[in-house]
C-alpha cells in the first residue's frame, strides 16, 4: 500500500499528443484552449486550474477551469510570445463548495443546518491557520458574533466563497503530466512561397545568374504577392560525377550540375556558390527581399558531393566501403553517384550534429528564418528533433518546411517532432473525392494539431500529368486550389509561365534547370501573373484564407466541380473550382447558410473577388459556369445584408 | 546532446488504454491482439517482436511482429491464464534485411554486387561474433570458399536469412511502455444473474426465510437457466433508525430493517443474519448452488448501521460531526438515517483499506468468487483500484460488479480501475434509438476493452416506468433485450411474476421487501419462467449470444421493432423486439446477407428459436408480426444451406 492515492482523476486532456511524447503547435496570439475529464468519487466539488509557463522559466501562470459538462472541463490562456510553453492540468477537492451546495440543498429543503454551519467554520478556521490570511480571521470573528441567520449569511456569501476559492487547500491536488506547446510566428501558417532557381534568375544564355539578377526579379514576385523567396542550395557544386543535362551521367566541361551536389574545393554547406556572388551579395538579396516585404528561405540539404571539404577533413563522418569508396547515395536501383552521405551513427555522431546546426545557425546569423529541408525522412528521426529543437531555443522565430514525399506515417512524424510545415500529397490529388478526402485529414483530426501543410502544385523534381496535360487551364485552376485550401502554399519559378514541358510518360521536366544553366522570359505569352497576383491579393484581403481548421466542404451537383468555404468571424470566403481542365462544368454550388447565420428566406450578397461582381442572392443554391480557359474558379465572399 | 537516441518510432499502440494508465481485458483462452505504428527513417527494414509474460513473473516470451499495412504492424498472443498479464511492444533495425533488399533490387536491375557481398559478408560476421553461433561460423567459412554466384545464393538463401533473424543485433532496439492486460475467467463476461432477497424465498407470512428455503429454490432457478445466485445483503440488521415499509422512518418491532443497514450487535460484515442461518448454513447453501451448476455472488456494501462493530471497535474510522453524532448518509435533501459511512480519508485509512479487503477474503474462504459492489462510486477510486488488484493478486477468478448509476465517466472509470462488470443505463434505455446508440458505445470504440456490460431490466431500487406500464409484454420484452444484447444480464427475484407495483409518480416498489417481510407464490399465474427458461437455453446453446463486440443493428421498417443479430464462426443469431408493449408491431426486418456471406438469390434457413419453425428464405427482407401479448420477440438462427 502506498503513502498516498491521488484523489481527482484528470483524464482526457487535449490537445495532448502522443502521451504527451510531442508538443502541439499554436502561432503567437493564439489562445490555447484546454479541455480535461475532471472529476472525484461520490457528490463532492472539484476545483481545477490550468497552469502554463514558458519553457525555461520556473514559475506557473494559473487561470481557473470550469465545469462545461458531463465532467467535462476547460481553461484557455494566450500564447503571447514566439516561444515553446508548457502547460498542465491540476485539480483538488473543493472542501467548502461542497459544503456550501449541500448547505444549500438542505436549506431548499426547509431542513435546519445548525451542526452544518459548525462544520463550516471549522473549514474556514483551517483555511484562516493554514494561510494566516488576515480576511479570513475577520471572517471568523464576525461568524463567532454572530446569530444563525447571520452566520448562513456569512459563509456562504460570495465574498467568503471568494475568499475560500482564493485559499484552497491543496494538498491533496492531483497534477496530470506536463504537456508542450510550440508557438511560432503566423508565417509558420501562413504564407505564399515563390520557389527559385537563382542561377535562372539572369538573362545571359548558357550563364548563371547572380543574386543581383536575382534581385532584380523582386518587384515582379513582391507585385504578385509572394511572402517567401525560398532558394533552392545555393552553396558550391562538386566536380566528381557531376550530372549533365536530364540527370545523365556524363556531364560536360560547360555544365553546372546539380545544385545539390554540395561542396567543392570552394566550400560547403557554409558557402555561397561564386557563380552566384559572395555572402555579401547574398546578404544584400536578403535585406532587398525584407524591403519588398518578403523574406528568405533557403534550402537546408543534408548531402555532399564526394568534393565537400567534410569528405577530407571528416572522413570519419562518411561510411566508407570495404573497397575504399564512400557509399554514394542511392535508392536502388536508383544511383545518385554525385552525391555522398554522411553517417548520422558515425563514431563521431555528436560532432557531426553540432556541425549541421552550426551550418543552421551560421544562415540564421545571415539574415535567414526559414529553412526549407530536403529529403529529412532519410535522416534519424532523433536529429530533427534535437536540431530544430536546439535551434529555436536561440531562435524561435525559425521556421522549418519538412520536404518529404514519402510513407504517411513517416511525414507525419517529421511534423510531430518539430517540423513547423510539411510538404503534403496534394501534388497528386486530383479529384473531388481525393482532395475532400485529404484535406479533410489534414484540417480535422489529430493532423491539425501538429502538421501545417504547404501546398505545391508542383516541384523541381515533379511536374504531375494534370499539369503536363492540362496546360495553361489546369495551372490556373491548381494554383487556385493550392493558395485556398491551405493558408500556406507555394509554386516554383516557371509555374507562372505555365512551364509543362515533361519527359515523356514520367513526372519530370524535360531539360530541368537542376542540370542546366536556363534563361527565362518572365513575360512569355500565356503567363498567368497577373491572375497569381489577384488571388494572393484576395489571400491578404481575406483572414479565412489565413487558416486551415475552418475548411468545410459544400455541396456540388456537378462531382467535377469542388466547392468549400472558409469563414472568419465576419469573413466568408467560399471557392468554386472545376476540376476539369479540358471542359466547362455547370452545375448548382450550395452554401452552407446554416453555418453562416443566413435564413432560407433571407438576401445576402455573394461578392465574386476574381470578377469584382455582386450578386444579391437567396436560398442556398447557386448555379456556376466555369470556363477553364476563361474562369476555372470563382472566389465568393458572402456578406450578410444590413 | 544525450549520448543515444531511440532508432526505431513505435506508435499509436493498440490496446494501450489511457497511455497505459489501465489495463484492458480479456478472459481466458482469448488470443491478444496487439497492433502498432513501428517505423524508421529511409528505406531500412526493421524487426519487431511482442512481449508478454504475466505479472510478477521475470523472463518474457516473445512473438514476431509482422508489417500488414502503412507502417502498422500486428502481432497476438494466447492469454492462457487467469492472471494479469504485462506486454510490450520492442522493434530493431534489421541491418540484414535491408542489405538482403538492396541487394536483390540491384540483381533485379541487372547491376553487379561485389562489393555488397563483402559488406554482406562483415553483417554476417559481426552476427558470428556477437552470438559465438557455430552455425553463422560454418556459413562465413562456406562464404569465403565459394565464388560470387554461390556466394550470392548463400547469403540469401532461406537458411541464412532465418539464423540471422534468429540472431539480431538488439543493441539499438527501441522498446514501447509496459502494458497490462487483465485475464478473467469466462463468467466475468457471460452469465446470467438472479438477484435474490433471502429472506423473502420461504413460505411463512412474516417471517424471514432462512438459507433452507433459499436453497429449496436452487432447482427452480437453475431449471430457468441461470449461472449465478446473486444474494443481497445477508449480514445482521441494526436496530437504531431501523427504516420501517416504505422507507419509512418508524419501525414497528416487528420490521425487519433494510438489509444495506449492515451490522448490530449480532456481528457485521463477516456475520450472516442469525433469521437467515448459520455461517455453516451459507457454505452449505454455496455449495448447493455448484451442485445445481451456479454459483453465489454476494452483496458488497460498505456501509454500517450506527450499531455496525466497527462503530464501538474503529471510531476513528468514522466522521465525527462537532454535536458528537457521526454523519449519516445523505445524498441531500436525501436522508439514510440508518446508515453512517466510513470516511476512507480517515488518519487511520490503511487498516480501514485493509480491514475492507479482509471482509472480501473472509467471503471468498467461504466459497463466494463474485462480489456485487453497491454504491462504489461515492468510494475513493484508488481504494477500488487497490483492493481489486489485492484481491485478484491472490484470487484471480474473484468477479467484481460495479453497482453504479451515475455519470458516465465515472461509471467508466470504476470499470476502467478494476471491476469485471458494471451496471448501465440499460434500465432506462427503451427506444430503438435509444438502444441502437447506448448498446453501440458499449460494443464499439474503448469502452469494450474495459467495461463488459450486465444489464438489469429492474432492480430493487428501480421498478421502470415500461415495466410498471407495460405489464407482462413489457417484462418479456425486456427481458429478451437483456439476454441477447448482452453476453451478461440480470433479473431481480419478481421479475420472473411480472411484479410491477410500484409506488405512483415514482421508479421504486410499492411495499417493497427491502424493508418487509415477504412470501411470494413463485407459481403465480402470469409468469413468465418458461419463457424465461427457453430464452436462457437459447443463449447457452448459441455461443454468438457470450460476445458483445459482435452486435450489430440492422435494419427495420417500422421503428417500433428493432432487430439486431450476433455471429461467431458457423453461429448466427438475429433478434426482433417489438418494444411496444400495447401494440402489434409488423414491418420488414433485413438480415445484413453481404456479412453472412448469403447471395441476394442464395437459399438459406430462417429458424425461429422460440416456436422452433423453420423457414426457408431468400433475399434480405423478412416481414415479422410481433404481438406483445404472444410473442414480442422473436430469435433467429440463420443456416446456410448445403
Amino acid at each position: 500500500m502506498r503513502d498516498a492515492y491521488p484523489t481527482v482523476v484528470i483524464e482526457d486532456v487535449y490537445p495532448e499528443l502522443d502521451c504527451g511524447r510531442h508538443p502541439v503547435k499554436r502561432e503567437v496570439g493564439d489562445r490555447l484552449e484546454v479541455w480535461a475529464d475532471i472529476f472525484k468519487e461520490g457528490h463532492d466539488r472539484v476545483s481545477a486550474v490550468l497552469r502554463y509557463r514558458r519553457k525555461g522559466e520556473r514559475r506557473w501562470s494559473e487561470v481557473p477551469m470550469r465545469h462545461v459538462e458531463n465532467d467535462r472541463w476547460t481553461g484557455s490562456f494566450v500564447l503571447e510570445e514566439n516561444a515553446r510553453y508548457e502547460y498542465t492540468v491540476c485539480a483538488w477537492p473543493d472542501h467548502f463548495g461542497s459544503w456550501c451546495e449541500e448547505v444549500e440543498k438542505k436549506l431548499g429543503a426547509g431542513q435546519r443546518v445548525e451542526v452544518e454551519l459548525v462544520e463550516g467554520r471549522e473549514l474556514v478556521k483551517e483555511a484562516a491557520s493554514r494561510t494566516r490570511s488576515r480576511k479570513l480571521k475577520e471572517v471568523l470573528s464576525a461568524f463567532d458574533e454572530a446569530a444563525y441567520q447571520e452566520r448562513l449569511r456569512l459563509l456562504l456569501s460570495r465574498e467568503v466563497r471568494g475568499l475560500m476559492a482564493a485559499h484552497p487547500d491543496r494538498s491533496a491536488a492531483t497534477a496530470h503530466r506536463t504537456l508542450e506547446v510550440v508557438v511560432d510566428r503566423e508565417r509558420a501558417r501562413y504564407g505564399a512561397w515563390y520557389e527559385m532557381m537563382p542561377r535562372s534568375q539572369g538573362t545571359v544564355e548558357g550563364k548563371s545568374a547572380t543574386f543581383k539578377d536575382c534581385e532584380r526579379r523582386l518587384p515582379e514576385i513582391a507585385g504578385m504577392g509572394f511572402d517567401v523567396v525560398y532558394l533552392l542550395p545555393i552553396h558550391p557544386i562538386g566536380h566528381t560525377n557531376r550530372k549533365g543535362p536530364n540527370n545523365t551521367l556524363t556531364a560536360g566541361p560547360e555544365d553546372p550540375g546539380s545544385p545539390y551536389a554540395i561542396g567543392s574545393e570552394e566550400g560547403g554547406h557554409k558557402s555561397v556558390h561564386p557563380e552566384l556572388g559572395t555572402l555579401e551579395d547574398f546578404r544584400r538579396f536578403v535585406e532587398a527581399c525584407r524591403e519588398w516585404g518578403m523574406e528568405v528561405a533557403l534550402d537546408f540539404a543534408i548531402q555532399c558531393s564526394p568534393d565537400h571539404p567534410y569528405v577530407r577533413e571528416h572522413p570519419e563522418w562518411f561510411r566508407w566501403r570495404p573497397d575504399g569508396t564512400i557509399k554514394y547515395a542511392e535508392n536502388p536501383p536508383k544511383k545518385y553517384q554525385d552525391i555522398v552521405n554522411v553517417d548520422f551513427h558515425s563514431e563521431n555522431w555528436k560532432e557531426l550534429w553540432e556541425e549541421w546546426k552550426s551550418v543552421v545557425l551560421f544562415w540564421v546569423e545571415q539574415g535567414v528564418k526559414i529553412f526549407r529541408v530536403d529529403n529529412p525522412h532519410t535522416k534519424p528521426f532523433a536529429f530533427w528533433e534535437w536540431l530544430i529543437r536546439e535551434v529555436q531555443e536561440e531562435h524561435p522565430e525559425v521556421i522549418f518546411l519538412s520536404e518529404a514525399f514519402t510513407r504517411p506515417k513517416v511525414m507525419h512524424e517529421l511534423a510531430k517532432l518539430g517540423f513547423s510545415q510539411s510538404y503534403t500529397y496534394f501534388t497528386w490529388r486530383n479529384t473531388r473525392g481525393e482532395l475532400t478526402e485529404y484535406l479533410s485529414e489534414l484540417a480535422r483530426g489529430w493532423a491539425k494539431e501538429y502538421m501545417r501543410p504547404n501546398l505545391f502544385p508542383s516541384t523541381p523534381d515533379i511536374l504531375p500529368p494534370i499539369l503536363q496535360e492540362g496546360g495553361r487551364p489546369a495551372f490556373m485552376m491548381r494554383f487556385v486550389l493550392a493558395a485556398t485550401l491551405s493558408p500556406s502554399y507555394g509554386i516554383y519559378n516557371g509555374f507562372e509561365l505555365c512551364e509543362n514541358r515533361g519527359i515523356p510518360g514520367r513526372e519530370e521536366y524535360l531539360d530541368s534547370e537542376k542540370y542546366e544553366y536556363k534563361v527565362w522570359d518572365w513575360e512569355r505569352p500565356g503567363n498567368i501573373k497577373d491572375y497569381i497576383a489577384k488571388v494572393n491579393r484576395i489571400r491578404r484581403e481575406n483572414p479565412a484564407l489565413h487558416e486551415l481548421e475552418n475548411l468545410v466542404f459544400c455541396g456540388s451537383d456537378n462531382d467535377g466541380i469542388i466547392f468549400y468555404g472558409k469563414t472568419l468571424e465576419e469573413n466568408a470566403i467560399f471557392v468554386a473550382v472545376n476540376l476539369d481542365p479540358h471542359n466547362l462544368r455547370e452545375g448548382n454550388v450550395y452554401f452552407p447558410l446554416d453555418l453562416l447565420g443566413i435564413a432560407d428566406d433571407e438576401w445576402y450578397t455573394v461578392e465574386e473577388l476574381i470578377s469584382g461582381v455582386d450578386y444579391p442572392s437567396m436560398g442556398w443554391g447557386r448555379y456556376v459556369r466555369l470556363d477553364p480557359n476563361v474562369n476555372p474558379a470563382e472566389i465568393y465572399r458572402v456578406r450578410k445584408e444590413g
